[in-house]
Formats: structure tokens, sequence, C-alpha cells
């Protein structure tokens, strides 16, 4: 242990943690301390920029409350939350693929009937959803729990509006019979991740830029299935190919058709230019 | 980016880094990226795992404060500070090594005379420190303005206590003519890092001891030499091969020779046993 330098410093550090009883901790820390050290020895990281370092991070847990989780955002901008979540949702060819969960999901959001406007006052383009949940052979999953939200056409979900009283562009709702799922909401757009704090800051070193295509997440859920997290991206965004988060996959991505004013898919008359989109989700099973 | 997988991601983020017109940071964050992106392939990191490393980073982050810097003590408890201090302060044979630099050191601490008490107050064995500053050629550095602190017996630091109105056991003394220093202190002891933190959650679930090896530390400044920021080690420390933050270098244990009552080397008696210490720093020129 005394002849420490920059290269037996890390055979010491790893036998320390010898004395872990629980062999995945060991697995982690000592997987971690060793592409630490090799990163610090690759760079020749000075001591400025290791203080430089230690004040990121530091800003960045002291970013975080209860509304905000600045970590998570930094794991997002660097991919590792998308790389740890295509890692741990592999999919056959055929099966809907997962994405990033984000921080913007709500648990217990309001169940709709089918056919419902979700949007529920928010501002937007009207868009009418039509959706199945199939299995991977074409049968339709009946009484699955689709959790939807998304952004409104400011680029804001509900709980980035402190005064709202309820839920907007947002809502669980359950699939028929058939598997069959329908509801209105309005239009998505792209939107920025928040760059008020440290990876704001680091965006703008790196020279990029903070938007996300323009998406609705979903969340399915249904007995005898693996819980699905995805995203639907709006074809054509001019974010697609360069998304803060990398969370776009190509297989998930579905055109919006825009239409004139007139007859919608749910019977109405539309006054103003509407959209439709229709995916259909294949789920894995358990 | 639209074929995203676990793999792919990887190249995904190196190519937005490339917008960074700063080749250091690009250099730096893309490298960083790498060892990330292997790091959780190599363990296959869950999503749960993820989240705890999450957890695990806000509350290191919100543990810090004016006072108290749990990153550093997170980087310090994993090698990286003294990897980092070791690759940035090489030194020739026979100059003084480097070690870390620790969270307890003051800026503007008080000037004393050789000679002086610096425990002021400070409970503990007295110990006597007599040193020379030189250069590597064995030529005295006159005027070296040497900063010294250390803990108590009780293994705390002035700053750790906050009802105190001054400073103790830490002083700034200038070198003489012939590179002589002298001073009365307290006898430092083992001490352990703060462990009501995420840092002291780590030591637990890994079975590693939160204790550092009594030292005292020191700070070198002479003009035409570097910076030295030190530590000497008292030999014979139960933890001399376990420091928590992997500071301890052979070339800086020393022994603090214990004395019986009697007369001490400033020419005092001592109603009780004192110890001695003597040390030539070696500084290295610029």
């Amino acid at each position: 242990m005394k002849y420490i330098d920059e290269n037996s410093i890390t055979t010491a550090v790893l036998q320390r943690l010898e004395s872990c009883k629980n062999p995945r901790l060991k697995e982690i820390l000592g997987t971690l301390v060793i592409h630490l050290h090799d990163f610090a020895r690759e760079v020749k990281l000075t001591e400025s920029e290791w203080m430089a370092g230690i004040e990121f991070l530091t800003a960045t847990g002291q970013m975080c409350d209860d509304k905000r989780q600045e970590f998570i955002l930094l794991s997002d901008t660097l991919g590792l939350s998308m790389l740890t979540v295509a890692m741990n949702n592999a999919k056959p060819e055929g099966v809907t693929e997962s994405t990033v969960f984000g921080p913007f999901h709500v648990a217990g959001a309001p169940h709709v009937a089918l056919g419902a406007d979700i949007s529920a006052g928010a501002a937007g383009e009207p868009l009418f959803v039509t959706a199945k949940v199939l299995t991977p052979d074409g049968k339709p999953v009946a009484g699955a729990d689709v959790d939807v939200w998304q952004a409104d056409e400011e680029g804001l979900y509900d709980v980035q509006r402190p005064d709202l009283a309820h839920h907007q562009a947002r809502a669980v709702l359950r699939t028929d019979a058939q598997g069959n799922l329908n509801f209105k909401t309005v239009l998505p757009v792209a939107y920025p991740v928040p760059t008020d704090g440290p990876v704001g800051k680091m965006l703008v070193a790196t020279g990029r830029h903070p938007w996300r295509p323009a998406h609705i997440h979903f969340m399915v859920v249904a007995p005898g299935f693996e819980r699905l997290i995805t995203h639907v991206f709006r074809d054509g965004d001019p974010y697609m190919d360069s998304d803060v988060v990398f969370g776009v996959r190509s297989s998930l991505i579905r055109q919006f058709e825009q239409h004139a004013p007139g007859l919608a898919p749910d019977g109405s008359q539309q006054s103003v230019p509407f959209h439709t989109l229709n995916f259909d989700f294949v789920l894995q099973p358990v």
C-alpha cells in the first residue's frame, strides 16, 4: 500500500474492495474504479481540471429537488440512460422497442374512457390517435393499461405548469377486447431540456443544442407481457437526428398526418387543421 | 443517429461532441463518455442499479456545503485524488513527494515565529518538530513559508470545532537563513473521515474502515521552487497500510520519537512524556 503512484494506486483500491461482502457491489465498484482511474490517466487530468469536475458534480447534485433531477439529465445527455435502457430491454425483431422514461411521468394519472380528449385544455393543434396493442404474432391484447403523457404546443408538460390544478395531455386508457385504443390530444412539438443548470452549461460549452424532437410518451402494462416504456416520434422533426438525450430509434418514428379542416376520425367536424397518428404496440411475452 | 443500441450509442455521443470548440474539453468529455459507457456495458448495469447510482451521486452533492465537500471525499476514498496528485507532482529521486491536500487547509493561518507553540491550546501530548528545507543538492532554502496544520488528540482539526474563536495546531512559519524550522505542537493521532454522509455508507457497504493514519500536513512555498503539498506520517500507526484516502507514501513516514519527562529540545522541562520529530523537505526547483 505504501508505494503509491498514479499506476499502483488502482491495484491498492481494488485490494481494499476485497473486504466487500456483496459480490455485485464489489464488481460494480471495482469496474468503476478501473475506468475512473484509466480515464484520469488517459487524459492526464490536471489538478485544476479535477477540481472543475468536483465543482460540476457538486452543482449537479445541488440543482436536484423533488421536481428536478439534474443527475438524470446529465446521464441522459451523456447517453448513459439510453444505453442502460437499450441494454436492459433488448427485444426480438417485431416487438416495439423501448426508449428513455424521462422525468415527466406521473404515477396515478387519470383513467379515461376510450375516445376521450386527454388534452383537458392543453393548447395545441388537434391530434387523433388510434393504436392497437398486439402480441408478436398479431393477436390483440385486451385490457392493457396504456399510460400516455406529452408536452403541449409550448413544449411544456402539465407538471411544468405549477398553476395547473388538473392534469393535461396525460391519461391512462385501457384497450378494448380487440386491443384497440383511441383518444384525442394535441400535436406534440419539439422542446428543450432544462438549460438553467450545470447540464445546460455543459451543452453550451460543447456546442450542443438542448432540443428533443416531438414525441408522445407511452407506458404499456398488460398481464403476461413485459412492461413497455417508449415514445412515438413525429416524423420530419428537425431534431430527429440530434435528440439531446439520444432517445430516438428509427422503429419508433411515425407520420403524424396533417388534414384540412373537416370530418375528424371521431365523427366531429374540425374547423381547424388536425392531425392523425396510428401506431401498433407489440408486446413481448414474459 | 437513429439506429441506437447499447453499442452504437457511444459513437453517437462522440459524434455529438464534435461540435465542441474547446479541444481539451472535447478530449476529456469524449474519454469520459467512452469509459462511462464501457463501465455500464461491462457490468451489465441494470436499470435499478443505474437509479441507485443517480441517487448516490445526488445525495453526495446535497451533502456538500461551505464546510463539507463530500465529492472530494468520494474522490479521495476511490483513490482518484491521490492518483491526480501523484500524476501531476512526479518528483525526481530525493525530492520530497506530494500527497493529498485534504479538506482542512485554511488560507491565512497565523504567521508565527520559529520556536512557537502552534498548538494554541489544542489537547495532546507535546511534540517538538525540527525540520530543514533544502534544495536537491542539500543547500538550505532560506525564507520558505511552511504552512502546518494537523488534528488534535481527539482527531479533530480546529475548523471542526465551531466554538473555537482562534486557530489551533495551525500556523505558517518561515525558515531561517540556514533553512531551519522548529515549532512545538501536539502529537497527531489517527482519525476517521466524516462517515455521516453517502461516502460513509459506501465505506460500510464495502466493509472498509474510515481511518487515516496519524499525520501532519505541510505546504512549503519558496520562490524558485515548486510548491510542495505533503504530509509526514507517524511510523507505527495501525492504519498505515490502509489509509482510507490512499495518501501514504513510504518516503513520507517518520519516527515520532517518544521521550520520558525531562529536558525538551527547546530547553524547557517537560513534566509529561513528549515526542520529537525531525524531517527534511527537499524542494524541486522550477
